[in-house]
């Protein structure tokens, strides 16, 4: 199981490869939360978004004979392209397989950064089986998006970022809003803050209608999603958390917060004009929490990330045309 | 005159106020450029842009009595919310003369910011006679946008950065291409790497139409613009290089490069794309300058600014359904 021990060992295998992003701010950030906020922007990570940390902790951490056989992910998008692009630098191979309805662009940059892409239809294949049979032929070694000790280990190396930054910053307590989908992220993000944090608090957010996490971490078990569909926030959609990072999560996390599509949007656009960034609908999720679930929050800071920037030209110009 | 020792003083003073902005890079960036292309992105920088570094180097240098009074500035508007931010640490008034025709995001964050703003018209209206008459009315002390050597100095101090970063990245050779207008940030760059990295040279970059700065380098003197209007590229838009620049740029520059606005907005959008970064069409002229102009770069590698992101939605828009 991971722990913090991982996460810093992590960190040291990443050191010089992920990018270490900072905390952006603005006083116009700050007048509509009513607090400060501060925007970890995983988005400028290698890849446009965090899976890069995860895919690179766990490639990293294979034994070399192991790895030189190549890897094997499925992915709507984004850790794809993170174990895309760490396998490359690794120099072994990497099959990606993706639902056939996934952002063009994340599958476009997939096959660019060097991976064979296997697309398969998310409501009539099955991709484990597909995935089965593409392993054992080739002796690939499956790279999970989130349920992988070592994955959420590599997601954790931005908590320790952020409790650093943090410290710097005088912020002792906070709640630390992550975008969440099978909860890698968040579980890492929460481990790294109990250790060197342990006033700032993970809660996980998700858009409307996939807010499995937040259900489950209110009746303390495990629920999945009704719809099995995709959002606007493909990129943070799951069925349900993790077995491996729900038991972190409900240890160490608070309540979830739920935002519209609408709200990811706005995010969106705010983002656009106040940081002159680029998030992905899903990657907006905990901004919008930030910025539009103040009455769900405490403290006078808050700290947000923006996970990933990974998103088709018309649904960016759809989220400026309607809010900024 | 700006030197080094005022540049290292800026700094000095700049830190812990100013954001310390990475090099960023793509692999997709480097296919098209056929070089390693790094980026200096500045619209990361608080209020958007790079002016903010040289507004509180020029805020900062003054006496307190003197500042107390507080500051007029003359701008288009980048210049203008720099010199309002860094004021309002201060906690002294700023007066902004804006020409009437800025995009209203910019009239509208240096209102925002805590600045008065004065609109003129800059066919019919003489600003410096309204500047004038004001800061003699209230003794305001003028900061100047680029002909004024803190402000320089301020400029100067991301180039102390860049060197610092292309040493760690291993470069010893490139050319580090400068979004340029009057020329602050391109002499402060190019004094900074004069000290600092040798093996690199700053080139002005400029769009078609305003390319005074590349002119006047090739004729060894001060040269106007034909035009008055502004353009796309309104952030860089001046009639001439500086009688403190020009001087600098001759001494230190490698020839200017010059850019269409097509290609701007190109930029733009593979900033987006790639980069996940907001970029301004003046601000994007030195990417696309790296990206489009590759045969008059030497080196296999090169450095670019994206000197700032503050662009209305429907210009963003524009470059993303042309280019996206």
């Amino acid at each position: 199981m991971t722990d913090i021990t991982m996460i810093r060992s992590a960190a040291a295998r990443l050191a010089g490869h992920a990018r270490r992003t900072p905390l952006l701010s603005s006083p116009f950030l700050d007048d509509i939360a009513g607090r400060r906020v501060f925007v970890k922007p995983e988005c400028l990570q290698h890849t446009g978004s965090f899976k890069y940390r995860g895919a690179r902790s766990a490639i990293s951490a294979l034994d070399p004979d192991t790895r030189a056989h190549g890897v094997i992910a499925f992915s709507s998008g984004n850790h794809a392209q993170g174990v895309a692009l760490a396998a490359s630098e690794f120099g072994v191979p990497a099959v990606i397989i993706m639902p056939r309805d996934a952002p063009r662009m994340k599958i476009d940059n997939t096959r660019a950064l060097g991976a064979e892409v296997v697309l398969y239809d998310r409501a009539g294949e099955d991709r484990d089986a597909i995935g089965a049979t593409l392993s054992a032929e080739r002796g690939l070694t499956l790279i999970k998006p989130y349920d992988e000790p070592q994955v959420i280990a590599g997601q954790g190396t931005t908590g320790l970022e952020i409790a650093e930054d943090a410290a710097a910053l005088g912020i002792e307590t906070a709640d630390v809003l992550v975008c969440c989908g099978g909860g890698g992220l968040t579980s890492g993000i929460a481990l790294a803050l109990e250790a060197d944090a342990p006033g700032l608090r993970a809660r996980p957010c998700e858009p409307e209608g996939f807010d499995d996490a937040t259900r489950s971490l209110s009746h303390g078990k495990i629920m999945r999603n009704a719809q099995t569909t995709t959002g606007l926030c493909d990129a943070i959609v799951t069925p349900q958390p993790g077995e491996i990072t729900f038991p972190i999560l409900h240890r160490l996390c608070g309540p979830g917060l739920v935002v519209s599509d609408d709200e990811a949007l706005h995010a969106m656009a705010l983002a656009f004009s106040r940081l002159k960034l680029v998030a992905e609908p899903g990657g907006a999720v905990a901004l919008a929490a930030a910025l539009f679930r103040t009455d769900e929050i405490e403290g006078d800071a808050v700290i947000c990330t923006i996970s990933g920037g990974n998103v088709d030209a018309d649904v960016f110009q759809t989220a400026l045309s309607r809010f900024a």
